[in-house]
């Protein structure tokens, strides 16, 4: 009873502190490109997430009091910011003004089973722009460099965003004569390819009736490294469907507008063979992973769906959207020291009480620093100065102010600079200014 | 299914804008005073839930896939913000540094019957201070007047916060000779007394043995209309027990110290019988009102309680916290004007496109507007120049930025001021210098 449950992790105060610091700069680089935010509800139909997928790890509600059980079973918790969205706008679009950009920084909830050691409850940071009818292919590009900068921003620096066009690989996988019924089995066959041998994944594609020759050609490309810009030119050389080649025009004009964009080219690597799921995206395919951290996996990903709504509406709305996974990535950039997590306070000073009768003055002195917005809490405990002290260090506050009866009646405060001890005896305007300064 | 469910509320663009602002002012001031933030996941262990209640509105999660669900069943969302922290204090205490200065933001969830028109998640906006061994009265003052600072910074005036002791109240039911069994039931008559007649209020109070002249007391009591002032001054008046006497004198302290703290008396209202609740509370108790919006009840409750962890743990706890209810109160200072709501956007400046082929610098305008802090948006959708104005006005952006191959030839863009129509042809900086300046 004592415990929280595996698979929802929590965190200590430090932590906690840091990841509200990276979630409030992931925010803030969404909004400095005019995404507006958007927060559904936990709670979906059951009927509406099984709409869009058929996620058996759903969590259903119920109410513990027995009889009125049953009527809530049509309810359940989100598990991802998609759905929510799509739902969203299907129900809205009237009162929603488009191209829509919205953000979504939120839990989601997967019923993993806890031996798994994976997380049930979840934040994902999403960005999508959904517009009705036409949505120009520079908005991949856009959400992408997004992405680039929101890593930039939280001081990553070593990542690689992956990116495809599922036409390419589709259109090359029919160009095979595999059977349109066949064609996700194929690509779920190459989404694998790193974790299985050559031999095998020859296997396996030949079972879809390719034949020698194009297994080859498959395999081929996905053991070869190319730079962009030799990816490109190889593409374009490789005969194959319209599909594929409306794939390809796709990708190079995405890429071209992501140097428009900012985007460093050595930060980008096309992958031909990137599938990301299934059924869902239809063009642009991405996702980012950290040269440091392989073993997070794909940190951020998303795509182009040219309907978002789907089953929901009769209207298309095409969209692109990408969404990066924070709680698994988070702590990580903590511990590895990307993240510094050391203050176990939001406040900058902590005045101190030494004489219980002052408590109004140093209210004032709390009030005057609030006032000039500088985050401030008073020790109102009984206990010693260095009992206060040690707090202060503990809790990694930056000043701490002293003063008692003698300072007050002169109008001046202690403040001392707890990285290095130093105390100087200053009024209560100069102690702003010097931790303003700080 | 192309609704969100009847209970969970979610928002247009314009009013979630505007309840961001709001909830980002509240954390703001709970940073002031060096409170930190907790987010524990929404799922608690029914046995960690029911442990602090008996609340037959909890909802249990299943997974929806079939011969998983019994396992699941031990799990359930969380239906206040306070358990959570019991269960996080006591698990976590060696890791935690005390006084422990919490807040949380975050929604809860209660299987309220739908066709009773109330919420079923809603977000909550707590503090708490929590110690160990004991917490002086003076933080009782000090979360009150982070809570009248709070109100005061959202931007409301009128407001009432109504303040007493439950020792007051226990001591005083007690001393009339009932037992102690039926104090609780007691407490609950006297706080639906505002909404049954006196007599029928005189005929409950005499069923728990109270005599009729304690019965006119209580009923005095309530009826009564004093300053608190005079409160305090007829509280000390009127004999009872040590319990009584105890309570007055712990009001008489928080009245003082929410003085110094810079609350003013006008805000303030004792009522010895404002009871809150059932068994939790012990000594400050107190409920907030705004005068202008009665219908919405309580805003913000809280008080002190003698031991939070309770059953958790066998270390003793003492903390006291406030409760702020923000989902019916944001949307109804929006619906009266004292929120506006009027921007779609979180971006101050739109850059139109005029002509396709010059988006690579629309892209740099924008990129150096972002680089000082303006939240900037690009519109890349194929539109004209009056479609993008019209988008821009309703969006509520400020400005928009104007400019085709003449203007970029001479480095300048024309600003246009979207509140007045004023359009000024400027450098880039320039520009920047105003939209900064606005």
């Amino acid at each position: 009873m004592l415990t929280n449950i595996s698979g929802f992790p929590e965190f200590l105060p430090k932590e906690q502190i840091a990841f509200n610091k990276v979630i409030e700069k992931i925010k803030e680089q969404f909004e400095l490109y005019g995404f507006i935010p958007l927060d559904t509800p936990a709670v979906e139909r059951v009927a509406t997430l099984l709409a869009k997928g058929n996620d058996s790890e759903i969590y259903g509600l119920h109410r513990l009091a027995g009889d009125e059980g049953a009527k809530e079973k049509a309810l359940a918790l989100r598990f991802d910011l998609t759905v929510p969205l799509a739902r969203y706008v299907a129900q809205h679009y009237g009162q929603i003004t488009f191209p829509y950009r919205r953000y979504h920084i939120a839990p989601v909830w997967r019923g993993e089973r806890p031996q798994a050691g994976r997380y049930r409850q979840f934040y994902q940071c999403d960005i999508d722009v959904v517009s009705v009818g036409e949505l120009p292919l520079i908005y991949d590009a856009e959400t992408l460099s997004i992405i680039y900068n929101v890593f930039k921003a939280i001081g990553v620096e070593r990542f690689i965003i992956k990116i495809n066009n599922r036409f390419l690989l589709t259109g090359m996988i029919k160009s095979f004569g595999v059977l349109e019924s066949s064609v996700d089995l194929v690509m779920r066959t190459i989404d694998k390819a790193e974790k299985i041998s050559k031999d095998a994944l020859d296997n396996e594609l030949r079972n879809y009736g390719i034949s020698q020759i194009n297994t080859e050609v498959l395999s081929g490309l996905i053991a070869k490294r190319l730079t962009n810009k030799e990816w490109i030119e190889y593409l374009e050389s490789i005969g194959s469907n319209e599909e594929f080649f409306k794939g390809v025009e796709e990708l190079k004009k995405v890429m071209k507008f992501l140097k428009d964009f900012g985007v460093q080219d050595q930060y980008i690597q096309i992958d031909p063979t990137l599938a990301r799921g299934l059924n869902y995206y239809t063009g642009t395919v991405s996702e980012t992973r950290l040269v440091d951290f392989p073993e997070l996996g794909s940190v951020c990903g998303g795509g182009r769906y040219e309907n978002l709504v789907g089953s929901f509406s009769n209207k298309r709305f095409p969209g692109v959207g990408f969404s990066i996974g924070v709680s698994r990535l988070i702590p990580k950039l903590i511990e590895f020291g990307v993240i510094h997590a050391n203050q176990e306070t939001t406040a900058t000073v902590l005045v101190s009480v030494q004489d219980p009768a002052l408590v109004p003055f140093y209210i004032k002195i709390a009030k005057t620093f609030r006032i000039k917005g500088v985050n401030t809490e008073i020790y109102l405990s009984k206990a010693s100065l260095a009992v206060q002290m040690k707090y202060a260090d503990k809790k990694g506050f930056k000043f701490i102010i002293i003063a008692n009866q003698l300072e007050l009646e002169k109008q001046q405060i202690i403040l001392k600079r707890l990285s290095d001890g130093k105390q100087t005896l200053v009024t209560i305007n100069q102690a702003i200014e010097i931790i303003k300064g700080a």
